[in-house]
């Protein structure tokens, strides 16, 4: 059962299924009609979706999971939020392979009693991030769920042999991040605190809310060819480092300085049990911001900032298989060897 | 959380997500290594996937739910038979359109009690399905939920121009159906009769437990451009024509007397409680069968059977709205306006 069909045959007063995939569709017209998206030849409406990337380049395929009670809370996350993030972090791994995003397909199981005026502010949400990221709804599936279960599939493109893997980094490149990491750790600790649904004043929520992915820093490196490897921050650097490290045979030191943390969170009034600004940085997931290597001889290419977002050298690639954090304990340096420490669903929640 | 990151760093007794990731990577790699897919060029492993059509071909794109409770009963339906119809159900969207699959994306949320035989039997089931199609798996995501909820994308290809919408139905065109209606439903019923687990020894069980998506035929139809519209039979003949119908603007008038029906389920004994063959026919679901239209002028090309495949004339496309049956009563021809009653899951079971 694909989206695109319509209502004719037997009005009913109750929701049925092709009802509601009238209204997704019909919600996200004013993003499909985008002029940006010539490669979906065929839309919602039919039994698949047809695309075709521009010559020369090639198709870039992924997919995300986005749970109630797992990856968000039905009373804490506003709908508008829950739309936006689901396409912005699966939009996040074509950013990481240095490509443009194209068209989703939305899978989405809802109760019946969320077919109203939730699906219609989650509907606003996602629509406002297709239109920011340029990525047109192209088809889905729709069906009824005690929760609230979405599944997302993002198609990009990549110029031919341009794509960055997380397999490329080598003994002695640089690491870098973008941006700051452990906020968006922070803005989820922070939105558990407060009591119902939540606005997003606090740009550390605004940042667990509504990520941004970086695309125009992914493409940028891909086509200068700055980028040896890249992966982008889902489950904390901690994770997600060694798992690029993994992936390309190598290890890793890091600087507990280098890492551009969040200001002291524990500091302030009631925040006693925070973790740390460097454990946040470590271990909290959801940043979406970008991971990538680059050869040292290039060192002078990678700006600080791109389009005012900072980039942060935060260590360099060793012979492995151990990534390894430094930290200036006094006069000593302190060298400890990072487990993985980031989100992990198969492992009891921190 | 894409697949294809190995542990390594934390060896940890309790299963983790990157354990569970190796062991879906390790089980597919047999059908991964299948020479039938240059068109995958970075497959499980980084944080997409890229694909490339042939040139010529355009790229279909399509995603299914498969969800304990909704689609499937986690003890009554075999690990291995839900590893083969979550991608075989996915598979039958891109018969419909007339293609070839290619690749698809694996998300699997999991209790932690089904990593173990059940994941294995399941991979089983779905590798078997992966080879047969010759479709692999490229990538996905996993996590730990309660419940066993599935999304497959499913990645074809089709030559430009050459695919099958439901658009194209016309005044006058022929309607036919493949091999025979109402056996899935049939099996489920009998299935769910069955004390405990169920083996596959009864063909209609089989059916549902087990179906073909008829590639051969939809590739066959749309290379010689026989079919001017086409859709897979996946929630019911009386719900699947309408939404045909719907998409090309026509109606259709068919004989009750042509549909391929089952044998009399209802009269066997213990089984009064049955629908009719002809109710399973129009409203069951999960049969996988193509329908299409064909214009009358080329009906000789249409044969009764293609490879060994029975394809049955049901009726023929009107100029609408409504969707009519034709009914023998005695001497009289009844005749009935349809209502879509196939599989709807926002409403309530029959």
């Amino acid at each position: 059962m694909q989206i695109g069909v319509f209502p004719q045959f037997m009005p009913r007063k109750s929701q049925n299924e092709d009802a509601i995939l009238a209204r997704i569709s019909d919600r996200s017209r004013s993003s499909e009609s985008q002029a940006a998206t010539p490669s979906v030849s065929l839309g919602i409406g039919d039994d698949a979706a047809l695309f075709q990337p521009k010559p020369g380049y090639e198709t870039i395929l992924t997919c995300d999971w986005f749970l109630e009670k797992t990856h968000f809370l039905r009373k804490k996350h506003p709908p508008d939020a829950v739309g936006w993030k689901c396409l912005a972090r699966a939009i996040s791994d074509v950013a990481a392979m240095g490509g443009t995003p194209r068209c989703f397909l939305l899978s989405l199981a809802l109760p019946e009693t969320h077919t109203g005026r939730w699906l219609d502010l989650f509907l606003g949400g996602l629509r406002r991030a297709s239109r920011k990221f340029q990525c047109v709804l192209a088809g889905g599936d729709t069906t009824r769920r005690n929760e609230i279960l979405i599944n997302i599939t993002v198609v990009g493109e990549v110029r031919v042999g341009h794509a960055v893997l997380r397999s490329g980094a080598r003994e002695g490149d640089l690491l870098y991040v973008s941006s700051r990491l452990g906020e968006a750790e922070l803005g989820l600790r922070t939105l558990r605190q407060v009591k119902g649904p939540s606005g997003s004043n606090n740009p550390a929520m605004r940042k667990h809310l509504y990520p941004q992915p970086r695309l125009a820093l992914g493409r940028w490196l891909a086509e200068k060819r700055l980028a040896t490897s890249m992966i982008d921050l889902s489950d904390g650097l901690s994770t997600d480092l060694s798992r690029l490290c993994k992936a390309s045979g190598v290890g890793a030191l890091i600087g507990a300085d280098d890492l551009p943390c969040v200001k002291q969170p524990g500091a302030r009034k009631g925040r006693a049990e925070f973790p740390s600004p460097i454990e946040l940085a470590l271990n909290g997931g959801d940043d979406y911001e970008l991971l990538f290597t680059s050869r040292r001889g290039v060192l002078p290419a990678v700006p600080w900032k791109f389009r005012g977002l900072p980039i942060h050298p935060i260590g360099h690639v060793t012979s492995g298989p151990n990534v390894v954090l430094a930290e200036s304990g006094g006069r000593l340096l302190n060298l400890r060897v990072l487990s993985p420490g980031g989100w992990d669903p198969f492992r009891k929640r921190r």
